[in-house]
This record gives structure tokens, C-alpha cells and sequence, in this order.
């Protein structure tokens, strides 16, 4: 039988990052501590977090948040950095909560931090009891413990990801896409606006982008030609360049 | 006053890897683990570990290793991943270890892994009572606890590093160095022997790599040409890299 207890002072916080077409998004869940008589004495917002069971490997842990919140199994989900600085509980507000909880406040929490990345889809609003939403990852506000720092780390790892391995910009979009929705998901995981000419020779390189034959539906303007990404080519293609030097 | 207690279920672990302009080399420390009556029930290596002192970061616990080991404050140091499965302590050998420790063998122990690079340099041979040295990494044999796994994990993290992040290939090399010593560095991290010539290519596109008015001395063969690498031109060139798409 799997123990349902949980090891204490270890988490794992998921940054599951959402892309609505137009922005890149992470999901947050309310907070609220409320005092005897039921008055709000503050509300925040944290990461999805979850605890780790005894029996449980950190993966295993990590990856039953975006699970339990979409239903779906194969998320692309990623161990990225681990945060325990004895100063990350330490704030007022986290002290009362974790008080609040029944937990030790002067116990150090280490947080294993994973990413996932989703196109966009349904989601559970409500998670644990609580509320779940998805904000614009520049519109998040003063995030509770240290998980405005754990969301900064994330978002400068996705970004190194993408200009080094290019599939992972893919796992934020639908099966068929167009060139310009794939433009986005670049200029708001760089934060840049990119040229849209330069950026159409790049993805003329990409051998792994294949034109479908189908246009999109559904639009005001002229529909554009669909593509779908070939992850078997493109892991033949970086093989290719893993292999420049020999 | 800094506390010395310690967290006792987290610990840093380092693999510390040093290049001798030959083969790539990790640091190991024996453990010997002995009877009542002094007779050894076993004896094998670890890689360098340290508790974490409840008031410690953990970047400042990892940092103390390289640190202790070399005298030296400016080392390479990344985290890379951290490693928690419930059965990374559960080898016989492991449980009889930790018992004779005081602590709790079944105990989860979470450890965070860092990545330490050296370039040939002395290193403390004692390291908290214990005998420490350099071994290739492909003859390390069977490690202590998941550390087998934790050393497989660093250096898939470093080739991935090197090929995406050039400099790193620079800190297992002295301030002046060769053009073949920069090749044995690529070929003992990528696990290849790449060709001469294309590497040349290669290395001629680095603008970063200053061939310096001075030659090696003290060797049999022909002197070759040295180089040193400027760090502050790097920066400059990866800049231009990540704003291809601007």
C-alpha cells in the first residue's frame, strides 16, 4: 500500500506556463487566510504546489499537479532548480499561513521546481479546494514565499530552452498551427517583437516544419497555411548538429 | 551567531570534474566503513557531499566544497538537478552506513546536485578525515547511494552545456592554453574524436579565443601557439546570437 504521509519539509512547486495566441500564461492559485470569525486577515496568490508522499519520487510528485488540473497525462513537464534559502518562508504573511496549516514556521521547506508547458486547454478552476486561474505571466502581482523568483527562474529557463532547443516552443501549441502563431510563442517566451521575414527564413531551416494541406478556418482575415511539428525529424536534425564536430 | 545545525534530510552533493589535459576527471572520497573490532565490513567512494547547516543556503553549502578542497573562492559552480527517489538510500551497504552515522536509514535524503569545473590544479588529499583523488570518469566503478546516477546526470548536463554554452569549455583550462588542449577538452566531455580541421573551422569563428604574442615552452614537440579566452567579447557574441530573430 503507498503511504499517504508527506515528507515535511520537501515540495515540488510547478510554473505551468499556458499560451492563450496572444500571451504567455502561468497558472496561479488564490490564497486566503481567514481569522476565527471568518474575516479575510489576507489573500495572495501562490504557484501550484504540491507535497511529496513518502513513498513518492519528486517526479512522481511534480507531475500530479498538471494531471489533476487538466486530466491529461503526458504534459511536457521538466525538473529546473531547486530553491531553499532559509529566508523563504519567512515573510509575515507565509509565517501565519504555514502556522495556520498546522506547519513548523521556522522549518526550512526545500521546493524541487519543475515547468510545464501547455497549449491552451481546459483546466480544473478549482484545485484543491481552491481557485486556479490563468494570469499573464507580467501581470502577476507579489507572489506568495519566494514563488515570484521561482516564476523569474522558470521563465529565464524556458527562454534559454527555446534558443537552444527549439521543440520545446512546439509543446505550447496545438497540433496544427500557423508560421505567425508560432512567431508569437517566440516573442513572448524572449519577450521580444521579432521580424517577421527574418524569423520565416529561420523556420525555412526548420526542417521538422511540415506544411499541412489545410488552411485555417474560422478566421476574419486571409486563412492561413497550417503546419505540424515532425519530432522524429527534428530529433534526427539535432542529432545532425550534435555531430558537427566528428 | 551562525548555527551549526544541521538539516538533516537535505544535502548537497558535487561532482567535481577536472580536466588533465588527457582525460576528464571527477573527485571521489573513500568510505570505509569498519567493524567493532576495526575490520573493514566494506569500503568504496562518494562523491564529495556536505550537510546543510539550517542558517545555509544551499549555493553557500555546495559553494564550501570546491572551496575546502582547493583554497580557492572563484570556481565554476552550477546546480544542476536535484535527486530525492525514496530508494536512493536503500542499498544494503547505504543502510549499514547511515546507521553507523546516527541517522535514520529510512529517512528520505534529499540531495542537490552541482557541477564544479577545474582546470589541473592541487586539491586537499585529506577532506573531512578522509582520503579524496581524482578518477577518470569511465573508471569510477560502483559509487556509494544513486551517486553513479547523479555523476551520469552531470555530464549529460555539461555536453548539453557545452554545446549550447561554449564557455563553459574554458574552465577546465588553464588562463593560457593550446588549440589541441581546447579540442581534448570538446572530445573528453562529448565522448568523440573530432576532426582537426573542422575544428579549426570552428574554433576560427570564435572570436572570443585570443591567440596570445607566446608559445608553449617545455615540450618535445613543436611549441603550439597560445591562446586565452576573453570572457567580456563572449558576453558580446552570445548577445548577438540571442537577438538573431530581432
Amino acid at each position: 500500500m503507498v503511504s499517504t504521509m508527506v515528507s515535511n519539509n520537501i515540495s515540488v512547486d510547478c510554473v505551468i506556463f499556458g499560451f492563450d495566441f496572444e500571451r504567455l500564461n502561468v497558472l496561479l492559485v488564490d490564497r486566503t487566510l481567514l481569522d476565527a470569525d471568518g474575516r479575510v486577515i489576507f489573500t495572495d496568490r501562490t504557484l501550484t504546489g504540491n507535497h511529496v508522499f513518502v513513498d513518492e519520487t519528486l517526479d512522481a510528485a511534480a507531475h500530479r499537479i498538471p494531471a489533476d488540473l487538466t486530466g491529461l497525462d503526458n504534459i511536457y513537464l521538466e525538473q529546473f532548480r531547486t530553491f531553499g534559502s532559509p529566508d523563504r518562508i519567512r515573510r509575515p504573511n507565509d509565517q501565519l499561513w504555514l502556522r495556520s496549516c498546522g506547519r513548523d514556521p521556522e522549518r526550512r521547506v526545500v521546493t524541487v521546481g519543475y515547468v510545464a508547458l501547455l497549449a491552451r486547454r481546459d483546466i480544473r478552476l478549482i484545485w484543491k479546494g481552491r481557485n486556479v486561474k490563468w494570469y499573464p505571466v507580467d501581470e502577476v502581482g507579489d507572489l506568495a514565499f519566494d514563488h515570484n523568483q521561482i516564476l523569474a527562474e522558470a521563465l529565464k529557463y524556458i527562454r534559454n530552452k527555446l534558443i537552444n532547443e527549439p521543440s520545446v516552443g512546439f509543446e505550447l501549441l496545438p497540433p496544427k498551427f500557423t508560421l505567425t502563431q508560432l512567431q508569437t510563442v517566440y516573442e513572448v517566451i524572449l519577450g521580444v517583437r521579432l521580424d517577421k521575414r527574418n524569423f520565416r527564413k529561420k523556420t525555412a531551416r526548420m526542417s521538422y516544419l511540415i506544411p499541412l494541406d489545410e488552411k485555417q478556418t474560422g478566421v476574419a482575415h486571409k486563412p492561413a497555411q497550417l503546419y505540424s511539428f515532425d519530432k522524429e525529424l527534428y530529433e534526427t536534425s539535432r542529432k545532425d548538429f550534435n555531430s558537427f564536430f566528428i
